[in-house]
């Protein structure tokens, strides 16, 4: 690994990426070792508990620290950032378990609140239909408080490309025209579910009504849609109980 | 009403607030008229349909527009806006209806989110414990998309307060160390229900642990807590089905 890297404000086709802030730089150091480039902290970083974790992870991985006021400063994204995580954009192959897909997500706070949530709810695989957002956009890293590290995700062309990979996942697309009402829903165990959400304004295309189970969310006139992350968190959370 | 208000960017301490762009200034003038002081448009805006709107809107109210570039640069807060409502900011009362309370919420786009979420559950009613965010924030106005003039908000110092306006309620208090999970909990349709919820960071007090019938929501180890939006729109879901 090249660890000699110019470092440069996030660009989408940078080969690295980087986790701000000492919480999230702790979960990519747990959970994506083999991934870090090396870890960059402040001297006016004065946490010591952080500073003692972040010293023998990298310890234990072989990940040099640098002390490098310059290269922070010209690459944090805003306010103090007293710690920096680089590393190595990596590819994750989904698992054959419960899924999340996202059909062009667009809104990098929402993806990031979705991989955090999902976590919550123990689903580790999420998929994206392009377009979509960079998941290692640094936004998306702190949106997902880290939770980015201990997930996998996998870009598909299209909903056929993500078919193909598993086609015995029951599918639930989530569009306001579908007959059935998430409430009513039930799935059994027999078989791994794929929740299908789409793009934060004009949701999944029509499509999507012909796979799988279509199901709605019950929400009064006096709005005209739940926030996606919001509608996700539902969702996992009438699947999960 | 005085309209020549000599109009400055928001501060807290400001009699008046402001709704940011076409569409929560359209629901701005739909359900709080009698506020408005008047309409800013800019001279770059370029969707007649919206001003046709806003336009009948303000006729119907005896409400000023006015063509004021030089306003909306000095009082906007990013991005590019060009309409803004401007609103003398007033005082609601909750209610006998359900309600969501809000202890000490310190993020003001969680809390625009949850009154829009909460809209979409048929809540109507607010309240807050001091101390919290302004609701009059523009920040929450439009993370609210403007759902915050459908709904009443009252501040209260401290949940007794609270408690002697509604002492017939049934209080759920969402709390980590709570012994009944919400997925089990049934509310009996006789009484109404108050869903309350804590600081984004540090939860409810200890002390709620006391109020009525404390419920958390069961998620995995692998996160600390669900994001507050998350819970209450999870919260709200659970209640309505």
């Amino acid at each position: 690994m090249n660890r000699d890297l110019k470092l440069r404000r996030y660009r989408g086709k940078n080969e690295y990426s980087y986790s701000f802030g000492g919480f999230p730089t702790i979960e990519l150091l747990k959970n994506r070792p083999e991934s870090v480039v090396k870890i960059l902290i402040h001297s006016d970083m004065d946490s010591p508990q952080q500073i003692e974790i972040i010293t023998n992870l990298c310890y234990k991985n072989n990940i040099p620290i640098e002390y490098n006021d310059k290269d922070i400063n010209r690459i944090k994204d805003k306010g103090n950032i007293y710690i920096i995580g680089v590393f190595i954009k990596y590819q994750s192959n989904l698992s054959p378990n419960n899924h999340i897909l996202l059909d062009n997500p667009s809104d990098m706070g929402n993806v990031g609140t979705i991989i955090r949530t999902a976590l919550g709810f123990d689903i580790r695989d999420i998929g994206i239909i392009r377009p979509g957002v960079d998941f290692f956009n640094p936004r998306v890293v702190r949106a997902s408080m880290g939770a980015i590290f201990s997930v996998n995700i996998k870009y598909y062309d299209n909903f056929k490309e993500y078919e193909r990979d598993f086609p015995s996942h029951k599918y639930y697309p989530f569009i306001l025209e579908a007959e059935n009402e998430l409430s009513k829903a039930e799935h059994s165990k027999d078989s791994k579910y794929t929740l299908i959400f789409g793009n934060e304004a004009t949701g999944l295309g029509e499509e999507y009504i012909n796979y799988g189970k279509p199901l709605y969310i019950k929400h009064s006139e006096n709005i005209d849609s739940l926030n996606l992350s919001l509608a996700v968190g539902i969702a996992l959370y009438h699947f999960s109980i």
